[in-house]
């Protein structure tokens, strides 16, 4: 809720952020929430109603059959408007509401169909919910208790990695040949124990990585830098946390222990410019600044992007990548109390492979408080 | 691709499945996608091109930083724009495309962006991608192999209850009470073991079945139904499969055993109904009806949703709940050769509880195939 503007939102909580933030309800299928008056009225299936009732943070509850029969009603209409749009219709309406707030992704056919039926919509210039970017403590304990379940899913795999013996340019594992896969689902398995949800875990060896979204796959070689980017959900809070650590088994060559150590300088530069007030760009732009006087170069090189391809960091919250970005944005964008930012520089080259060190931070009144209670050290 | 449409998209293909389908490219972040004159162009963040080009459908993929880079350059800009509307823009602008159709779901921020720059939207009438209702055979195995992982998971759970004794009003395991959460936990990591993704699996005891998405805790009681449905997505091909049985430990009452009759009856009816040709609604309204004739009431009852409270089914495919509803809709949305759908006809009352009895088919020339391989037996 925020103050007392008209705000309409129609969507799936389970994608969705800013409605599973507004309403407080957890649902894969769209449903419309209102904020009026200081109010808040959501509208969902009949029978999820006493589930929402429960479980939402609405004022109140409509069930969408009854609130379409009774507009069908008094409309002298013969049958109800059951589809998206039709049940906003029904939703204002009944609320005496003409002109409404929608978000900058509200569906366009929905809204040009309320403006066809006589609504005048005004998309919001600024976030849904400002208040997402600053979490508080709660919000806080939430993502910790995720980062916690990360880093025992590391030790785990880690773990695989460390009894894992080298054999002819292979690891080898109870007999069998060690891949990405296997590492994977140790990770993903350890979480879920716990309820936490890994998707889409990242265990990239050697040049795989150079594609930083790359899951990774096939064996494991002694020597290869392996990054683990975990990046889960909880499944009760639904909130994320996330972490990257690179890994090699074995020797690593001279060039790659440089890279790391290129990486791990920067991280640290990035880390210790992050208080409020400070333009994110500055951070990004000074973990640039800092490869660049290493002599690590970045571009398309061979008709491949390597280098520091990607941003410095990013929001974690009710969504994996949300604002801010620290990247090159408009230097307006400037750090405060109570974000919650990966701060995760990297350098891929093919030959060398990927190397990328991930913590997750609170911006303190100081500086930070870092989350992430994982060593960091390549070889192991 | 469809016909020579221009048709524009911006979406992360992770929460829109229509994105996911033209491009064939899975990621996180929102990116661009547009079909002109019978080709594809796909344009994400300059460290994803690699990656999608190795892996999406599209024709070309262009880098977002080059293209606005570009953009900027030609239209004598400052600096390029790379939030969604410029990027949008740059990208329709190197196409010379003035005018474009876009979904349904297309974030009306970006639409009036694009429309104050000059572009003409329209709102596609019909789904974007229509051809996503019916299944090719490659699909179907997707969804199969799914599905086997579902059946093996439920296998696991079964067992559990099976092994638990009665011990004065509890279930016990291994000298401890069976929860539901530990029936979902070994239901999640058998799933997981696979690479299956299961994140808001079903297992409600008793009353807590009411609420058809409530996810179920607490201890199970002997006697007392469960219902437990299994939805889970594939990390690898994205495809869904989707499963419910209703299983007690112990002894049902008449009055349960009674309900599961008519559920499984109701089930039946529909199953045997559907054919290429049939409406929908049809088959719906049937089931409500076979409940009705058994005397079991649907609505408000002491103020709960009760009785068949939701619709007999859906489509499954890379969403969980897509087109069509099998519920009161239209009369003109009919089963055709290839739809892939669930059914799933259930019953709940405060008291006895849940019973939910659902199979996934796909339709065929004469009738379905029934791709679910699991008992129905309320006890075990």
């Amino acid at each position: 809720m925020s103050r007392g503007r008209t705000f309409l939102q129609f969507a799936s909580s389970e994608v969705d952020a800013d409605i599973l933030y507004g309403s407080g309800f957890f649902a894969y299928d769209p449903f419309l929430f209102v904020e009026h008056r200081g109010r808040s009225v959501l509208v969902v299936a009949d029978f999820e109603c006493d589930r929402a009732r429960a479980e939402s943070s609405a004022d109140q509850v409509w069930p969408a059959g009854v609130l379409a029969a009774e507009d069908a009603k008094s409309r002298r209409a013969k049958t109800p408007a059951l589809d998206p749009a039709g049940l906003c219709a029904a939703a204002l309406r009944r609320l005496k509401i003409r002109r409404v707030g929608v978000p900058e992704q509200f569906p366009l056919g929905i809204a040009q169909k309320l403006e066809r039926a006589g609504f005048s919509l005004r998309v919001l210039k600024e976030p849904a919910y400002p208040q997402r970017l600053i979490k508080t403590s709660a919000e806080i304990r939430l993502v910790v208790k995720v980062q916690r379940q990360v880093e025992r899913a590391l030790r785990a795999a880690e773990a695989m990695l460390r009894r894992s013996r080298q054999v002819k340019g292979r690891l080898v594992l109870a007999g069998k040949t060690l891949t990405a896969g296997d590492l994977r689902r140790v990770i993903n398995l350890t979480l879920m124990e716990r309820g936490i949800v890994a998707a889409q875990t990242v265990v990239a060896p050697g040049d795989q990585a150079v594609d930083p979204h790359n899951l990774g796959s096939g064996p494991i070689r002694p020597g290869q830098p392996v990054v683990i980017d975990i990046f889960p959900r909880s499944s009760e809070s639904h909130y994320f946390a996330d972490m990257t650590r690179t890994l090699v088994k074995g020797r690593p060559s001279a060039a790659l222990q440089k890279q790391y150590r290129a990486v791990l300088k920067a991280q640290k530069l990035g880390l210790s410019m992050i208080k409020p007030g400070v333009a994110v760009r500055t951070v990004h732009r000074a973990i640039m600044d800092c490869f660049a006087r290493l002599g690590y170069e970045t571009g398309e090189i061979d008709g491949r992007f390597q280098g520091f391809t990607h941003s410095t960091g990013h929001g974690v919250g009710l969504e994996i990548h949300e604002p801010p970005k620290i990247g090159m944005v408009s230097p307006a964008v400037r750090f405060c109390k109570g974000m919650l930012v990966t701060v995760e520089p990297g350098l891929y080259y093919l030959g060398t492979g990927g190397v990328r060190i991930e913590d997750l931070v609170v911006v303190t009144d100081k500086g930070i408080r870092n989350l992430t209670r994982y060593p960091k050290r390549l070889t192991i």
